[in-house]
């Protein structure tokens, strides 16, 4: 499947070298291709950059992997045209460190980052999923408990959520909670003020949750 | 030990029994002791039942289980010369049903229910743990996953912490993950808007979070 990831920092750069590694044609969109491919982090990454404006144009699905706070500019970059009919997986998550340590959530309990970022592109057709785990183990769900624990793919639309499900068992995923409705988010999102705090006591960000039933 | 439960829902009452069957001097505290005698719902029940005003005077531990909206004025009445060096558990959430389901949270990310508590009884030794599960798992972690899921203690006080660790500990719980700091209860109560969005994909308000690490 032809992915446009948006977003360069660490979570973009290594999902999107995941996904290439699962066989799909990626394509990761910034603003200046020429600086980012210079950029320490981006040094012997094989993923080809485009410029915002261009890498969804035909992609099937996009992928956003930019700070929550930048998301609704930088997918106003992608386009609207480019991302209408597609899937839009958000991974981000709306977190504010200006206050510092831990960060507080510039969106929360009535309303979510997700659902801003569908009313914005409403042609899209918006899933909330790996926004609950740190990027190594978003690619690498073995790296904790042997794999066996939970993600989430929240969407209004059933197709879509489908179509990121298939790609969250091909990076691992065994244990996918299904959520119906994109509001779900809401409670994905509330997740990170307890993830942010655990992250302390337990020393690592490798962690996540299992729902035990 | 002595035990004062505020509160006389199903979480309260049902707490109040299994710290009686593990052996604690148990009484619940409500506003009209005679009226609560003859609910339904208390009719069978062995714990004592006592004035708000009076139950807590010769407590060495206070339970919180009050509706969250509620929480401050029963404890109010309880007197804050009641809760004077007591460890304080507070079980409850600041859930807002007056939208309807599922709720919000009137309190929240910048400052928690546990936080208000203590702050308004400010000699008491908040503790805020059980409030991410139903009750049936709270008195008995073994209905989900043997016994090995995760509940956590936050507080400002590191013996108050003990003291409900030790609590926990009788009620069956093994992994107990403590956090140093009551403002982390913001993080635990923001759990509650993902919770109650699994209850009803998984079709049971039986199920509980496993941090694998």
């Amino acid at each position: 499947m032809r992915i446009a990831v948006i977003g360069t920092g660490v979570f973009g750069r290594t999902l999107a070298q995941a996904l290439q590694r699962a066989g799909h044609d990626v394509a990761v969109g910034t603003r200046d291709p020429g600086e980012t491919s210079q950029r320490e982090d981006w040094l012997g990454v094989d993923v080809p950059l485009q410029q915002l404006a261009v890498v969804a144009g035909d992609a099937e699905l996009v992928v956003n992997a930019t700070n929550g706070g930048a998301s609704l500019a930088a997918l106003g970059e992608v386009g609207s045209d480019h991302l209408a009919g597609k899937v839009l997986l958000d991974v981000s998550n709306p977190l504010d460190f200006s206050q510092g340590f831990p960060p507080t959530l510039s969106v929360k309990d009535t309303d979510s980052l997700a659902e801003q970022i569908q009313r914005a592109f409403p042609d899209a057709k918006v899933v909330k999923a790996l926004n609950t785990v740190t990027v190594s183990v978003a690619v690498d769900p073995g790296l904790v408990g042997n794999g066996d624990t939970t993600v989430f793919a929240a969407s209004d639309d059933a197709e879509a959520r489908e179509v990121v499900i298939e790609l969250l068992r091909e990076l691992g995923w065994v244990d996918i909670i299904e959520l119906d409705g994109l509001s779900n988010a809401r409670g994905l999102e509330m997740w990170l003020p307890l993830w942010v705090r655990l992250m302390g006591p337990l020393g690592t960000a490798e962690f996540n949750l299992k729902i035990v039933r």
